[in-house]
């Protein structure tokens, strides 16, 4: 038995009464269960599926500890039996699951488990937690990849996302979703992200004098000089760069860029753009940060600004204006037996499912059908098998291969989703589906 | 040389960039920064410190772990001397803060950081990433626990809580606002949180008979028999536990309540405490869970529903309608001097501050005063001493501790800033603190 640190208790306390009802019942047929967005946020056109390698590191490593077993028996409730059943549970089930990096709509399954009962259920929170979580950042990031190609966009959240884990997974799923780097360096060394960076406020402030915190910056960070300018002036602070950039010239430093971060970044980026030009810095890039987000960037960019790269943080790595997803995990077949929930405003599509996704003539996706796995239509299957009893069967892929994977993704999406504004795209139900809701329906009834 | 995991890296790059800057300039000299809240968010009358504990375990801890180093040294940009320099970089610094727990207003410190400056600017990241995720919750948990005094409240928000470290962050600022439990089993481990739960739709829906997952249930978890009632019709579900109760009562089974997660369930649990009612079961509690936040509580509550205790999660544990301070931490003084920035929309009260907060004759608070920590004025000093180079200075407090100090400051706050709708509280400036921001402008016009 291992006793490395286990996430096994990183779950809802119900998890653990339903896995003892489980156990002393012998329910231990196969359940299929699937993960899916009941709603897309009001202002998402489409989703990108993210999350699904830290599932997969989840479910290798899934077990009690010692530990947690230890403690569990001093809470009452639970069982001698109980408690020795927990030691050997691991995760032996298969796992199918659309690429990080698909494009995903409303109802259509990210992952689907196939296990054991027990576990197929116990797992549920921690997956919602890790797939919600990169799902809607991603989704949020690709906004601004579609909003301003050929800039960089750097993820600068780290201090406004919610926890440590938070701002580790953000930058992963804005890189998945096309940003081109992060500041978070234990993001770049975990995940192998660019990082990038540059100075703060307090810097320039613990000198007496903003050109000698300019010149100690440089002289320190010789391959990275960007500075920031907006602290006592912006535009001032542009000429003290244009001034300083002869003697660092002199010293061999190549100035990189100026960061704006206050003030109508737009106009004031022109106005940089000029004293930077005029004093012979046209190489010079403009960098800006500070509450941007899609809208803003779209606004910034519309007005002309002047600006190669953003920084985007605290309204992306929290999803401010939809900081959840409407999602599920479902289970569609206990035994064999097809189920489905009837709560009010909460019906859902029953069976295990694939989703068919087909293209236009111009390689542009014009529409997906919601399946059963054993129907065969036309279009690509968007569901593939990653793990089979506990066991991978994909190679494990970069990061960096499913940014390149849902840069192409994006660039087939039809014109009017590419948009900000609220686009629905095409979901279709298919007719297997059809039939299958048709049959419950009836067997309720009677 | 400590080698254990080290959270140094989860920064962002530009701290180490600048580290590098003040450790070749030899700028060793002592810094202050300050904590706070700019704004608060819109729907906040207060807020309630929170995460200061696991502020000062990262104090604690901090240090770079050789792995971290020599990964550092495979990037361009740090140089062998300030690599070394990391080996032995500690933090000798003092704290003061607020304890955990206590109200706060826009633009007072929650806590100070005094050091040399190298690391008082490093552990930036961290700290406000660690004090922004739980005060933000905090205060959002408080406006339930004003709305609904006397309710059992219990969160409910793990799965999507953005990440792992936010479900057990999150966990821990409800209890301290006032919450009485978590769903999250590893909160209530670490933090000593009482923990709840009951039953998930799908271990119904994997019974082909509501009635027998009931009872399955009952047998395995005798001492938590909370039934989840909306999975097919709330008020038939109702009538199969009335049904059920004599058989479970025969063996020795007390049922404790019914859950409802769905439909209009104000409306619902009238109609379900009459059908419990009227099956002699006057003693089981109706729980609600699903969609809600405070402003839905106070719909709920005032539309006379029948409901003992709320299970709130998604919207409070991501702080849905605001989720993120609008929060900095600010140089105030290097070397002896103190510092102010000018940057459009971003000028902040400079010093070494204290909050002195007075109470009216019915012990209710009347209003705080921002003053620089040499004035004595009247009222009660916020700020407390917590680590002293290093060490700490205070005994660290249970977090059932920090909740009942919580709760007495709530119950001191003006009877319009308990209520849901926007009120100002009175946030006075010192003579002092005007003193000084005259003197810095006088300075900065010369």
């Amino acid at each position: 038995m291992m006793n490395t640190p286990s996430e096994a208790l990183l779950t809802d306390l119900y998890q653990l009464t339903m896995l003892q009802g489980y156990f002393e019942q012998r329910m231990n047929e196969t359940a299929v269960f699937e993960f899916f967005v009941r709603r897309l946020p009001p202002k998402r056109n489409f989703l990108i599926a993210a999350g699904l390698e830290q599932v997969l590191e989840f479910l290798e490593g899934f077990h009690f500890s010692e530990e947690d077993i230890a403690w569990l028996g001093t809470q009452k409730n639970f069982h001698p039996e109980f408690l020795e059943f927990l030691k050997d549970l691991r995760f032996t089930g298969d796992v199918d699951a659309m690429p990080e990096g698909t494009l995903v709509f409303a109802n259509e399954p990210l992952i689907r488990i196939t296990a054991p009962m027990p576990v197929a259920q116990f797992i549920e929170t921690r997956l919602i937690n890790l797939l919600q979580f990169q799902t809607m950042i991603a989704s949020k990031a690709a906004r601004s990849v579609l909003v301003a190609p050929g800039k960089g966009l750097a993820e600068f959240g780290l201090r406004r996302a919610h926890g440590a884990e938070a701002g580790l997974l953000a930058a992963r799923a804005c890189y998945i979703a096309g940003f081109t780097s992060t500041s978070n360096v234990l993001a770049g060394k975990k995940f192998g992200i660019p990082i990038s960076g540059t100075m703060a406020h307090a810097f320039i402030q613990s000198h007496e004098v903003e050109e000698d915190a300019f010149l100690h910056f440089a002289r320190s960070n010789r391959d990275n000089v960007v500075f920031l300018i907006d602290t006592y002036n912006t535009e001032r602070g542009a000429e003290k760069v244009v001034k300083l950039a002869p003697q660092l010239k002199a010293e061999g430093i190549q100035i990189r860029g100026v960061r704006l971060d206050s003030g109508d970044m737009a106009t004031l980026s022109k106005r940089v753009r000029e004293i930077l030009d005029r004093g012979g810095l046209q190489e010079v890039k403009i960098l800006a940060s500070g509450n941007i987000e899609e809208e803003e960037l779209r606004r910034m960019l519309s007005a002309g600004a002047q600006i190669d790269g953003f920084g985007i943080g605290t309204r992306l790595a929290t999803s401010w204006d939809f900081p959840y997803l409407e999602c599920a995990y479902k289970l569609q077949e206990y035994d064999g037996r097809s189920t489905r929930k009837y709560s009010e405003g909460k019906v859902t599509w029953p069976g295990r499912k694939q989703v068919f996704r087909s293209l236009d003539s111009a390689g542009k996706m014009n529409g997906d059908t919601l399946a059963l796995i054993n129907e065969a239509l036309p279009g690509e299957a968007l569901i593939q098998p990653v793990m089979r009893e506990g066991k991978r069967v994909q190679a494990k892929p970069a990061c960096s291969e499913m940014r390149e994977y849902c840069l192409h993704q994006l660039s087939r999406l039809p014109e009017t989703l590419t948009q900000l504004e609220p686009t629905e795209y095409p979901v279709h139900i298919s007719e297997g589906m059809n039939d299958l809701v048709a049959r419950l329906e009836r067997d309720r009834r009677s």
